[in-house]
């Protein structure tokens, strides 16, 4: 017999598939219409399922956040990958297989003691190191200051070296996160490009030619503006599934919110006025709500579908107190029996998906058609 | 060649073997000092090693969150398992799966709603349910409230019923986490066991006996009050690791936290005078950090081990911020050369282990000599 969303054991998470691709083709299209590649980043869904829909079946062009990302996708036959985090030197026997293994994986660096390190290990067969330069352009997290001499340092040392191919600059514009409206995520996405291509012009001047320059985050990508389009690649990951905290930097619509966690009403507390359904920070992180973080009422977060009467207020472990949001008044609990299925949104879809082992994979008819099982460690 | 701590690839659970064992004892210690049973709580370290040894190789009365947990349990031969959460009607099924290919199952319910369905679920062979009721002391999570006359019905209800054995009261002191100091937590102590106490007595009135009464939460019973002797069981879980909130709230020193998060350095950022690490929110939660949350300096959150001056100031998917506690002062890159490996310990150990498949055991010349692998998923 079909197996629907509402037969499913919770907490679990749900994933709709035509929201997935309807995500896809839509971030798709704002790159092909800006004339840029499009890079998408593997970190939100980690699921071969996801990267296959977000490369258009290319299996080609990705980004990842770890190792254990990259080795799923190799085993899976993808190409040009970048493994998109500063390389831990720590980390560059497991980078020389992989890109002894493929035709194109890249590494990131943003300073010169990785540079060295990869420059001192030799990959055989005349293979060179694909090496991405990490810039940061003010946003407050890594990479080297796209306008210090050091970037121009770093890049040419790899121009010079026989055993290093430069591939190209990779900035994130983490901080399009910071800051509320749209107003600020276009500032964040302006600064962030022309902050790049002001390092393209400099290696020009250079006799350097950069092959890939490129800005990644949900938050720009959804919303590009026209000077994006100088770049060559963009780089977004969240947007496959989108979040509830996406909806509030106006990146997606709450229709476009492709999974939710899926839970049930397994207690009535009238001494407290409180419910609790079987859902903790085990299944939702305690990103955007829960014990470490206050809740404000009507902030949107921790939106309960089809009930924005409801709020939930506190996760344990395996438990999520539900109450109403607006506390004075009483909960009718007849209004939810015991047994009350509850769709919860993520507030960031990337960690909520790290909590869940598989994802239970839904059509357009919530029947559930597959289940995907994302790669976890590192 | 024997793999040491230092020799492991970051980011990384490690896991104090001989810290467990004390941990383990030293709450045996006091609980039979008291006179009481001991009920370990799984959830924190959800390893059949941990278990073993938190039951003192008995593989003997244990508390679990998930069914998950309790048929790893049952398989692999442990009896007197309770899953302390309020029954969910949905998951009857696997219970009466593990009711029945365990002499000692027990499952715990707080409404007629979970009674009605037991009562209607034959296991067969004239085999019981076992069921502990929780109760609600004024906890504020779960629970039918002590002093209430539904108590003593839904009890009666158990007793009349030949498909049912009442095993006993269970109450979770959960509210020992709030407020501060150790009379805070003798406080909720004192008042939880004297409910339980009173519900018991109100139970001998009816000429009904109680076998099992009992109160968790490792706050409480990290430093039990007399008056806790006059139960029958204590069910703490997160002894077993410990980490630096209950460090705060009295119950363990920071040399009893038996876990931690092994990092490395992977890039210096002088723009900014700060560094990165390679760990971010999926190996360490984001509990008490991290960028849904303000870190104040000198909290005694996200301790670094022996580097008081620096804090977790950010976590992202993948990358850790530190920064100078003292921010106003300029970081000395070269104190932390890149590569230099940092102990994270966590704030809420269950969170933080909750994001590994594997934990590295470590002996007490930090030899890696056991892999230990939770149980996952519900």
């Amino acid at each position: 017999m079909q197996r629907k969303v509402y037969d499913l054991s919770t907490p679990c998470l749900v994933v709709h598939k035509a929201k997935v691709k309807s995500n896809a083709d839509k971030m798709q299209e704002r790159a092909d219409w800006a004339g840029v590649a499009l890079r998408p980043h593997f970190k939100t869904s980690k699921c071969v399922e996801a990267a296959i829909i977000q490369t258009g079946g290319t299996k080609r062009c990705m980004a990842v956040s770890t190792l254990a990302e990259a080795e799923c996708l190799q085993e899976n036959g993808f190409e040009d990958i970048l493994y998109a985090v500063p390389l831990s030197t720590s980390k560059i026997e497991r980078c020389a297989r992989l890109a002894r293994a493929m035709n194109d994986f890249s590494v990131m660096i943003d300073s010169q003691h990785s540079l060295i390190a990869l420059d001192s290990k030799n990959l055989g067969n005349d293979k060179q190191w694909n090496i991405f330069v990490k810039i940061d352009c003010n946003n407050g997290r890594a990479g080297i200051l796209y306008s210090s001499d050091d970037a121009l340092v770093l890049v040419n040392a790899i121009i010079k070296s026989n055993k290093l191919n430069f591939r190209g600059l990779y900035a994130h514009c983490g901080d399009s996160y910071h800051g509320t409206g749209l107003d600020c995520v276009h500032q964040v996405a302006k600064r962030t490009t022309l902050n790049v291509l002001e390092l393209v012009e400099r290696l020009k001047e250079e006799s350097i030619t950069c092959p890939v320059y490129g800005i990644g985050s949900t938050p720009t990508c959804s919303n590009p503006i026209p000077v994006m389009s100088k770049l060559t690649e963009w780089h977004p990951g969240n947007y496959i599934f989108y979040d509830v905290f996406q909806m509030t930097k106006g990146s997606c619509s709450q229709d476009e919110i492709a999974c939710f966690v899926l839970t049930r009403v397994i207690g009535h507390y009238p001494q407290s006025n409180h419910m609790i359904v079987d859902c903790g920070f085990t299944a939702l992180s305690l990103h955007g709500g829960g014990d470490c973080c206050g809740l404000t009422p009507g902030s949107g977060y921790r939106k309960i579908e089809g009930h924005p009467e409801l709020k939930l207020a506190e996760m344990n472990q395996e438990h999520g107190l539900i109450r109403l949001v607006n506390e004075s008044a009483t909960l009718e609990f007849a209004t939810y029996p015991i047994g009350t299925i509850f769709r919860i949104f993520p507030d960031h879809s990337c960690a909520t998906a790290a909590m869940h082992r598989v994802f239970f994979i839904a059509d357009e008819s919530e029947n559930i058609i597959e289940e995907w099982r994302p790669v976890s460690g590192w």
